[in-house]
């Protein structure tokens, strides 16, 4: 009998936020795999690692650091290789995803390699997004709000027309693309209206008001939620004046 | 000492996907309050009801079913003074809140009124919108797609104008507006590209292109997922023809 590929949502970084779900398959799974940089550890696994038992195989699926993330075929071909291999000899196989596997997660190349022949199952996970707003002390969308996830590598005619029309916003994916996302923001006057958020839910987070942000850079886990009219209780947060 | 008044989001309906840190706070607080309708349980209450206390002082707080779930100003006051009362008196409350806190949940009723007063914090949650990618079994959104969340109760023009420019697409609240948004719909070919799920994570859980749906109207726990583009892979989901 084949093994069943989990599609692991692990939350945005406390250990704590992983489901009971979540806590169940991954100390019962035999095979652990993750994304993890070339370089220096994988997120995804920091997560979890003091849940990881020495007798668990683990996968680190080698993802070179580009500046998006983008898909590297031939990394996923291999990597979705190794884990059928271990699902065909009948091991359940955890794949790790940072927050939810399906919001915006790198998971979806392993998915749409595997899914075909294996059981699958996706275990949601808390995404980066609602964790944003629990951090921010403020709800991130209400009522009839229309809710607006943009990733920033979009073009700036793109991002304009959105921002502008959303009442609730979610900028992801900021990393290099930060300095230029500010200046819209700026240039649609809705800088004192944007809160950023750095590694939320992490004993490293961060969250202040943009117009309170020194760097010109930010890294790859952080996010802008634009607040359209909360400009007075952003400028309270950290007593930052408009 | 004042106790902590706690948003606590415990997912969209599988008591397995409350996080660990919801299952310490939730089996750790004297007091849990929670909405609940004017007849019938509350569907906060059963996803923990299995890990209650009897020990543990219960809050419902009635709100009268209407349409929209539209905040009933006497019903928060009055369920605000009792929970502050609470907590002044040193006890922790743990407000249930279906899915995550700060996503359209109503707890913001409760947090604007006791937050500025009391210790608060929002323990954020699986959101409905990830937990029925999961059950669709398709990713929500990938890439640099836009994201847009929409509330059905909102009129046609503006709808028609947010579907119209997003990539991926969740349209929540549909309840009693069920028709008007599967005509919308049909009238901007995007039918075909519809997935209606009800109920996901329950038992009950129901997933099927909105095609499919015989029915003419929806139960309040449903939404549709629009996935441009992918009218093949919902056809084939339960054989519904093109
Ligand atoms: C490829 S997306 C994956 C999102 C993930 N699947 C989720 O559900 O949160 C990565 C982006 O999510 C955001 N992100 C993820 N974790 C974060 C954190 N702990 N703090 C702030 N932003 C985070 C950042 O914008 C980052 O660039
Ligand atoms: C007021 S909003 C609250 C959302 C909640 N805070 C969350 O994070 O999922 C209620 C809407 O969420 C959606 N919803 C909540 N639970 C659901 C479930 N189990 N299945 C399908 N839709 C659900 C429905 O569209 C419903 O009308």
């Amino acid at each position: 009998m084949s093994g069943t590929l989990y599609g692991l949502g692990v939350g945005p970084g406390d250990p704590e936020l992983l489901t009971l779900k979540a806590y169940r398959v991954l100390t019962s799974a035999p095979v652990v795999a993750y994304p993890a940089p070339d370089s220096g550890e994988s997120f995804a696994r920091s997560i979890v690692a003091g849940f990881l038992k020495p007798e668990q195989r683990e996968i680190p699926i080698i993802v070179p650091m580009r500046v998006e993330r983008f898909p590297a075929r031939a990394v996923y071909d291999k990597a979705a290789a190794e884990i059928g291999a271990a699902l065909s000899a009948g091991d359940d196989v955890a794949v790790l995803c940072e927050g939810d596997p399906f919001f915006y997660g790198s998971f979806m190349y392993l998915f749409e390699r595997l899914a075909g022949a294996h059981r699958t199952e996706i275990v949601p996970g808390v995404s980066s997004m609602v964790a944003a707003a629990a951090a921010a002390g403020r709800p991130l969308a209400a009522r009839n709000d229309v809710l607006t996830v943009l990733p920033a590598p979009l073009d700036d005619a793109a991002l304009r027309a959105r921002i502008e029309t959303a009442d609730a916003l979610a900028i992801i994916k900021i990393g290099r693309h930060f300095n230029r996302i500010r200046h819209l923001l700026q240039t649609l006057n809705l800088e004192a209206a944007s809160l950023y958020l750095e590694r939320v839910t992490l004993a490293s987070e961060r969250v202040l008001p943009l117009r309170a942000v020194a760097e010109d850079a930010a890294p790859y886990f952080s996010m802008i939620l634009v607040y359209k009219g909360a400009e007075d209780w952003i400028a309270d947060l950290t007593g930052v004046r408009r």
